[in-house]
């Protein structure tokens, strides 16, 4: 049988990083001591609020059909959570909700990226971008954030990178894997690139609240960007609610919202009631991060650092904000696929191998703070065993 | 600010009829005495089987990410079903997990149609097909089942509508609005011409579960059919489900879901485990429909096809299947939208114009049998009291 083109577009994402979680996740399920600090999920639980607000919701029954862009009251608090990070007069019509943050991202792509137009996104990249670009039919034009300007992009690669093809700009900050945080003089400059090339910036915030310095620079609170930026969210992150599915997007004005009302006829049909009380207790509890997950991601990311950093021919940075640290093992003669199979086979710890992040994370192995401590304790004793064989 | 063009494309996706619903949404709204039996929602609770197993996940902490493609028992469960169904050997590796039966729908759409390639549909169809079919970028070509066919495609003017650019065939039986429930003979006919020309069919079997004759004929069963037919299905109408986003595809074999595979990571990321889990405990509690669900709508189908027939001027036929009456008002000398929001302001009776289903369903209103008894006495009374002024 004969398959559309997207098929093809889509096979071309490259992800053997991921078959190293993937021989982890069998290797425990057949009872084999593992250690799987692969993915970015939470040993923090969701919050309790969140929990009851589900089952009060059940036992009221409220398990029909909803608001296809979200229920009202969800969308005034993302609103107004918008509002309070950027300074500016947000509506809820502006808010669509989604089925988590990734299902918010790829409505916005494929709603403002056609077949042979340009998104720009800086390098190292989460790892479903590629897929969600190439699902609209359009081109990924990459610029670098190499690990030597401490994973930041230099704004006049993204200028030069323009063409009269490029159509947005697709920015995580805090990135994921490499935690760099933009500043606002930074957003600045890329605001003005934007607004010369009438570009759409979509701004992947999902560790905005997993910034550990100042309060992040959120790029719609800028002039240069407020008219241009799309931004998507979730709780998945801050909130410990990965498996929920509750993200969203904000958009400068009523006018997105109203093409993805059709698209999400078309697609997921609203979202079920039950998540979204959910997500608004979850909100009204903890308007920015869990602060208990905040402050143990920021605590255990100097540990780890200071602790790779302590093993010989290993390093790594201190992230600046999100869920992850990346080690660096280019010194250990082995490459990040090679490093991280061996690591799995000799010591039963598996980190992600970052290279298919992108050009500027080869050599490094990705790991998620969201680990108890414990376990990172052990992680990092069995790494540094088998750095000591190499 | 500029769109992509699938903005465009969706946009020529004509909905009108739903201001009705919404005009009736918002008088009931401001507390104005209003009935609303326009959508396909039903006044049975969800099984109290699968609220239990929710709230049980929800305590056990299962809010983490889960497999992309769904649990593996919700998989081997949804395969066992179809095995049932069709008396085919079915994998859980054929079986993939959805946001519901549209986003099943959607992603498989999406896999199979290319920019240009066209999609063979009967009308009336579900109001979600065309923008299905439009972000694919693909080309809907439609085939009549007329009303004096009982609503039921004639497969030869399928026939005729294949062209060297066909790619599938996108059918649901029982049909949305009509309630057609097409037989084996039909479908061996259709399963000739899909395998002459190579097409792939689409079966919507969201409401298979309440055909109301003999046991309905599963398209995939069909050896013409069993390599070529991709199902959609869902619990949301079998099992009162609308609200858990809880559906899923079944493919002829493990390649499709592959593909799938990479279109969700882009896209939905897995469902919620504990939407999961009560989507489990539905299948077991209630292998196929609702008993109860199910014997209220064949009943009440009878009861209000009876009392429409009563009324002069209106006529209707008896359902095959589904959760819908189709009132024809062709003699009234009114148009389906002018009845509708005429019915609505004088009598606070809300049913849903159907002309937008297709040119077949000109001149008829959707009635949705999803809704307490009192309630459908009281909405034939005002039917008949309105149409009496005519």
């Amino acid at each position: 049988m004969r398959y559309g083109p997207l098929v093809a577009r889509l096979a071309l994402d490259g992800s053997d990083g991921w078959n190293v979680h993937f021989r982890a996740v069998e290797r425990k399920a057949r009872g084999i001591d593992t250690l799987i600090l692969t993915v970015g999920d939470s040993d923090f639980d969701s919050p309790p609020e969140a929990v009851a607000a589900c089952k009060a919701a059940l036992d009221a029954g409220e398990t029909r059909y909803t608001p296809i862009l979200g229920d009202p009251r969800l969308r005034a608090a993302v609103a107004e959570r918008h509002a309070r990070q950027t300074g500016r007069e947000t509506s809820a019509d502006q808010v669509v909700i989604a089925a988590g943050a990734q299902n918010a991202l790829f409505s916005v792509v494929i709603s403002l990226l056609g077949p042979g137009e340009e998104a720009i996104v800086p390098e190292p990249m989460y790892l479903t971008y590629p897929g969600t670009v190439a699902t609209a039919g359009g081109v990924m034009v990459v610029v670098p954030s190499p690990a030597e300007r401490a994973f930041h992009v230099d704004p006049a690669d993204i200028e030069k990178a323009v063409t009269p093809n490029s159509r947005l700009l697709l920015i995580a900050s805090p990135n994921n894997p490499t935690g760099a945080v933009l500043g606002r003089a930074e957003w600045q400059a890329i605001g003005e690139i934007a607004r010369a090339h009438d570009l759409w910036l979509v701004s992947d915030e999902v560790y905005a609240d997993l910034a550990y310095g100042d309060s992040p620079a959120y790029p719609a609170a800028l002039p240069e960007l407020a008219e241009r930026t799309v931004v998507v969210s979730s709780l998945s992150k801050s909130h410990a609610m990965t498996g929920w599915r509750a993200g969203w997007s904000v958009s400068p004005n009523p006018e997105l919202p109203r093409h993805l009302f059709r698209l999400a006829i078309a697609n997921t049909y609203g979202s079920p009631q039950f998540v979204q009380d959910a997500a608004l207790a979850a909100l009204k509890a903890a308007p920015a991060a869990l602060p208990a997950l905040r402050e143990a991601y920021a605590r255990r990311r100097l540990e780890v650092a200071a602790a790779v950093n302590a093993i010989p021919g290993l390093s790594c940075r201190k992230p600046e904000g999100g869920m992850f640290v990346l080690v660096d093992v280019r010194q250990s003669g082995l490459g990040a696929l090679e490093f991280a199979n061996r690591l799995l086979d000799e010591t039963g710890l598996a980190l992600l191998p970052a290279d298919g992040f992108g050009a500027s994370a080869t050599g490094h192995l990705r790991l998620n703070l969201g680990t108890p401590d414990a376990v990172l304790k052990d992680a990092m004793k069995r790494l540094a065993g088998f750095a000591a064989t190499l």
